[in-house]
């Protein structure tokens, strides 16, 4: 077996890169689409849905998992591989953004981070070290270490204390590991400035970790400057290790963000989208709820091979959804997720013969309908 | 193909029959359990996961499917069977129970029944004419013909009354019949007058339909009353003919009924105590919310075959309920269902084996926690 944290590029075209990366449950290939399963699950798709539509590794969530069930029980019942049944790479997001999104009372000090449990409003400490602590003993494939994940807009002066606090709990958390099979990737932060991103990579680049990821981007953040932020904090991290970035985003997004040099990416969208009636196609989103689909006998996509898109309408998945029908949101979210594994498989099978710019511009041209939803 | 409607008892056990029934969508064995799919879909599964379980035949619902979406809707994209994926026999209960149990401002008539919706509030009339028209646009195997549900207690003067209305409806149901392939069963009713139900069987057998079901049980009365009826019903129905029993029951209702000679039976229970937690094991049902489950390995029932018991714990099942994810309605309703359709078979194999009554006794025992959701 390939040591875990190995990344081997296999292709170059322009920044883009096509590689492999290993894991202690297996490599992923690269660029790639993590689904989302928050709560050690992705909302409505069992594991073999998810291997069916070409999924090779997903993201799950220390802060989640660490208030409910607990790592503890999950570490007791053999770890979260087999507590959620699912064999092959798991990374988990620190918490970091959790605790800024859902908890409340928070109270950030150098020593971590304080707050409110979302869920039965208990106080909670998560430091660099015990997140380091909770993913090892869920028994992950890749942490994520604890950072501050600012606003936006927030000032240069915010910007700069909440990246060197981020850089200073990289180191403490970089200590703390014990488990070198658990590996572990260092984040990006410095808000929208584009000299506080170069030095936060620069910096970040220097604690040995077996990947880097950028933070703090699709906070509300115009697109272009979050192309932007995204090219500096990519181009200043090291090309030989793995780049991943965090909570994006539309289909136009990973595109673009792989002409930048990223490697990796996760976001609710595909699932949050497809429980909302935004599906994704090749020329652009439809929303089913669109009165126009009701009795609209095609697929979804004319182009997919989905399960969902192989035998129902766009008229049954109208009727599930007005019907508030569970089915539903298991067939939506297949598609849309089979959507972005298809569009990663593009992206690699583009770069590997040099057609990787003219497959982006003719995808982004298509998909002129994209949109957030 | 073996002309629908055609019904073979391949052996008898007691009163307990076991053969095989052919519809123009194949042929189910019976004893046969119904799983319920309401709004042509069964809450959370696809249809592959019910052959996966065993599923031979499912029902839907012509209420629901003539408001919501509308059966000329679902007849243009190429009948219920297409619009939902299943090429397995569909049975479609009338509309009867719906009418009086959802819908508002009912009024009866020696011609139908006027309602308002309980969708869009909108006067609807359904005559047992319009009900046979319905059905047979929808496509399904076999229709049910309308009928008047009666609540419990009901005097033995409005159930004469009732019965009345039901069989006359029953002979206009029969005269509006167009297409032989789409197969129709008549209701018996009669309240929890026993004299009443003789009258009411003996009288729907004198109509040529390819079935007969036992309505109006399990309406709130005692389990003996319910017992008794269904008794008196189901050996007053011609003993070549398959006989249903509508909306029955927990496991052992079911069994209790086979030893009664009935051979067909559908409910939500399995699919909506599913959802509430409550789950079937060959020593009684459990429910996962309780506290002494979050802990637990094991998975459901050691004695369960189906996917969910090969794949989770029970600790992951009760994670997935508490923390509100969708993906526990599967997996609890894939369980409850095969719980279900083992049953049956094991019922199939002890008839064929002269062995049922054995068997019957040893379930029971066994189910001693077993109770109504």
């Amino acid at each position: 077996m390939t040591t875990p944290g190995i990344f081997k590029i296999q292709a170059v075209d322009g920044l883009a890169r096509c590689g492999q990366y290993w894991t202690a449950s297996g490599s992923f290939e690269t660029p790639n689409f993590m689904p989302v399963g928050t709560q050690a699950t992705v909302k409505g798709l069992t594991p073999e849905r998810l291997k069916e539509i070409g999924t090779q590794i997903i993201l799950s969530n220390t802060y989640h998992l660490y208030l409910r069930p607990g790592e503890k029980l999950i570490q007791s019942l053999g770890g979260l591989h087999k507590f959620m049944n699912w064999d092959r790479p798991i990374l988990t997001d620190s918490g970091g953004f959790q605790v800024f999104s859902l908890a409340k009372l928070r109270k950030i000090t150098d020593d971590g981070v304080r707050f409110q449990s979302h869920i039965d409003g208990q106080i909670q400490i998560l430091t660099p070290e015990k997140v380091v602590q909770i993913q090892e003993a869920l028994g992950v494939d890749i942490m994520m270490t604890l950072d501050e994940c600012l606003g936006y807009p927030a000032t240069q002066l915010a910007a700069k204390k909440s990246l060197e606090l981020t850089l200073k709990w990289a180191e403490r958390a970089s200590a703390a590991r014990s488990k070198k099979e658990t590996l572990a990737f260092g984040i990006v932060q410095g808000g929208m400035f584009a000299d506080l991103r170069k030095y936060a990579a620069s910096e970040i680049s220097k604690i040995p970790f077996d990947g880097y990821a950028i933070g703090g981007v699709s906070v509300g953040e115009p697109l272009e400057l979050m192309r932007e932020i995204t090219k500096i904090s990519a181009e200043n991290l090291p090309d030989d290790k793995i780049k991943y970035l965090m909570g994006v985003g539309t289909p136009i997004d990973i595109v673009e963000s792989v002409a930048l040099g990223v490697d990796l990416f996760d976001c609710v969208m595909p699932t949050r989208c497809a429980r909302f009636g935004r599906l994704f196609t090749e020329t652009g989103h439809i929303n089913i709820r669109n009165s126009k689909y009701k009795e609209d006998s095609l697929g979804i996509d004319p182009e997919c091979d989905c399960y969902t898109c192989r035998n129902y309408s766009r008229a049954y998945l109208a009727h599930l959804l007005r019907a508030n029908e569970v089915l539903y949101i298991e067939l939506a979210s297949l598609h849309n997720l089979r959507f972005y594994q298809r569009l990663v498989w593009r992206i690699r099978e583009a770069i590997k013969v040099g057609y990787f710019k003219k497959f982006a511009d003719e995808f982004v041209r298509k998909q002129k309908k994209d949109e957030e939803c």
